[in-house]
């Protein structure tokens, strides 16, 4: 059995694009925090997520950082203050 | 050699006290984007950084996620846009 990487995103996005970047994002993973993301991905569907990102930001000014980890047991998170919950907010 | 673990903390914290907790993790690890700080740290000095916050934060409203990871083999960093140079913020 393969693992599938799993996935931290976080971003600084001018607030003009970054709605457009948190609705992509969405299609593939978890929304975690005001800037993060998270989830399994698979490398074939983090390829077209990038290539879609890619479509969006502006280069020279916006930034997202992609850490891929082996596998979802690869770390521990702790958190500190409250879990913020993102589900509910609209896009 | 017992591998010191390498650490991504985001954090979501209100205007008013987002200075201050900037300045505690920058004692303790690299500013790398807006609301990101990540390093090698000990698990008694994250333990001393978690405590100090905890006298910075409303625990009710803010939010603050340590993302721990064994070792910095452990995971690949892959960035999108700019590089966010933090470097010469001045908090």
């Amino acid at each position: 059995m393969v693992a599938i990487p799993y996935l931290i995103v976080v971003y600084d996005i001018s607030e003009g694009r970054v709605n457009k970047v948190r609705k992509k994002l969405k299609k593939y993973l978890s929304w975690v925090q005001n800037s993060v993301f998270e989830g399994e991905i698979t490398e074939g569907k983090l390829k077209k997520c990038k290539n879609e990102l890619l479509k969006i930001i502006n280069k020279d000014n916006d930034s997202i950082y992609f850490y891929s980890l082996e596998n979802k047991l690869n770390y521990k998170k702790t958190i500190i203050g409250i879990e913020k919950d993102m589900t509910g907010n609209i896009l």
